[in-house]
């Protein structure tokens, strides 16, 4: 086995849910995932697909009725007419990013992340062997994070040949404004770097904006921009477990990314892609209600967390994290852990997502039923009187 | 985009069939794909999970009760007790195999491929930056490929990371004896070469064996062995479109090839390996069907081809193709593309797999009704007669 291989970190998310999982009391909140199923309506294309016996190989970038759909749901949030030939369907979102990863990124490479970040982001250019280098967004005293600019423009050079960058991030909840992303794009044009965007969560915002969307580099960018946007299907329509997600790329990119999905899925299931067009079809009787219904979770947790005693917590922009510092609890593993056996709470530590991390406890707050939140922080509440900390 | 993506060769079948696909008056033989849809006992299975709503993520390394269907299945098939814990569901068997190299293949490392093959088997190494080198089968006089085991032999030393070996062999039918299975095994744990042994077509096999099964390095191997086995629902399940395969993997490599699968695509989704688990406890109602339709198909057109003048062909001991020589027709490429214009044949061009294969073309025989291929067949002679080239 590659050294690489062996010395990749497990994910620390993992750790603490494989301790704690198929145990009926326990209150899961570690994975970033919904607790609600498909709308049936998506459901039933897939379904109806599967009754038609399609069920045989594809195009490697995906139906073209898929990729047409995806360009007008494109153009509709970002402006302008997005050709369904910058378009490429992947097998979810972490598939999109290991492809582009893929197509950019040379042994030895330098890759620069934005981080705390989701853990996958930064262990794919290690999988290519490139040399990760991580620039810090810090907490404010209220627990807001932020980005030092200029620290980012000090360490993305000529010599960075990709810029990863994850907004609204997992698991923070910054989200990156429209001036930064200016500032970013017209720094990365004049070193020549890669942007890979993971915007995934654009769609679960909470600031007020006409359609309902953060702010986007496709909002800014020109086509051939050295530009890569990761999106999926996964958090605005529900589909987690469907592992359906796109590429918008710059059009000269496209036929090679069709190669690297010949070599590595080759295909998305034809039934797969049927889903993912009736969610698009019935986009506004999905996602409004998803990012509602999320604004409403957060709005309930992020009180009952600021409650209590020794925690710093800020209600997130976007994404679906209540990203929290629990004071007296250092060790953020530590505490997920103990928190699982003594406590019945499941949440993510938050050095899961980079040392910056450290300290601090994701908690995904995508529940269908806000009170088991509520019972949640309860049961935080009742842990901390008892282990104390303070 | 990095050099080695930008050079990294199209698959030259997507090349003659995207020439002709979609002109109802082609007739396809091109990709490896029966014509039969999938056996409606599996497609129901994922319907019943879907409706169930099961649409959430699952485990990195596949749902607990797939994985123990896989093992006893492959226990059935290759002797002894195999471990659940030595298997991971993929996203394909193109994605097993693609995982696999990411596990082993550092930048630099020599990587030794037997050819012609599949050219997804050879493209992966470049994407890892690996160095490629290829072991040629050869044709005999009247068609069949066979193997140079002192050849292999010595292309495989110590300075080699992974020999890759396709058996039963597409394009060429060729398989590996149980002898030369022991050979290479015996070779590489000399050497400390991993094998990496796609197995996927071992149930398209028409020698007479008692399991209905080519010879396996599974048969042979010690858990432990540096060996790696690929194999797919695709061909013995009808299940081409659903991207669903596993890999067998020593012990002490499952764990970490749970990370790879998180790092590419998280997990496959449920109602899909659902779909996987039906499919094998339904196993003696179809793969057995499966192999007997396609060993008929194979008695069907390997006649006709070889009473064609100018033609070699051999009836190939596995897989679902017929690859042969037309004489007086050396770019296969070529040939291809005109049999497309002006037969309305689709076939796969030999040099697709490899220098090796020039001058052959590829038939893929999986044809739910035989006529099919007589037709095809008579298309190929009236185009030799005007086209000549003896």
């Amino acid at each position: 086995m590659r050294h690489t291989l062996a010395t990749l970190e497990e994910s620390k998310i993992r750790e603490v849910a494989n301790a704690g999982m198929g145990r009926a009391d326990v209150l899961p909140f570690w994975f970033g995932e919904s607790d609600e199923t498909t709308p049936q309506v998506v459901s039933e294309a897939a379904i109806a697909s599967l009754r038609a016996g399609e069920t045989f190989y594809s195009h490697n970038l995906g139906l073209p009725a898929l990729r047409e759909e995806i360009a007008a749901y494109t153009a509709r949030l970002h402006g302008g007419a997005v050709d369904a030939g910058r378009i490429a369907v992947t097998s979810g979102g972490v598939n999109a990013l290991m492809l582009a990863v893929q197509a950019l990124v040379d042994p030895g490479d330098e890759v620069v992340a934005v981080a705390p970040v989701w853990p996958n982001l930064t262990a794919q250019p290690q999988i290519l062997s490139a040399r990760l280098r991580t620039v810090p967004l810090a907490p404010g005293g209220d627990g807001a994070w932020t980005l030092d600019m200029a620290a980012l423009k000090t360490a993305v050079t000529a010599a960075t040949r990709l810029l990863v960058v994850n907004a609204p991030n997992n698991p923070t909840g910054w989200t990156l404004s429209a001036q930064e992303q200016r500032e970013i794009l017209d720094h990365c044009r004049a070193t020549g770097t890669w942007i890979l965007a993971d915007e995934v969560y654009e769609r679960l915002y909470y600031e007020p904006t006409p359609l309902g969307c953060a702010p986007s580099f496709l909002d800014l960018a020109e086509p051939e921009d050295r530009l890569v946007v990761v999106q999926s299907f996964s958090k605005s329509f529900l589909m987690t477990g469907w592992r359906l997600g796109w590429l918008v790329l710059p059009p000269s990119l496209t036929p090679h990314m069709g190669k690297l999905i010949e070599f590595n899925t080759s295909c998305i299931s034809v039934f797969t892609q049927r889903a993912g067009i009736a969610a698009l079809q019935h986009e506004g009787e999905i996602t409004p209600h998803v990012t509602r219904h999320l604004r409403a979770c957060r709005d309930t947790l992020l009180p009952l967390l600021q409650a209590l005693p020794g925690v710093l917590a800020h209600p997130a922009k976007g994404g679906m994290y209540a990203f929290f510092r629990l004071e007296g609890h250092a060790d953020a593993l530590v505490t997920a852990k103990r928190l699982v056996a003594e406590a019945g709470l499941g949440l993510a530590p938050g050095d899961a997502f980079g040392p910056q991390g450290q300290g601090w406890l994701r908690w995904c707050f995508a529940s269908k039923d806000p009170e088991r939140l509520a019972e949640g922080a309860r049961r935080l509440r009742k842990w901390l009187e008892k282990a104390g900390g303070l």
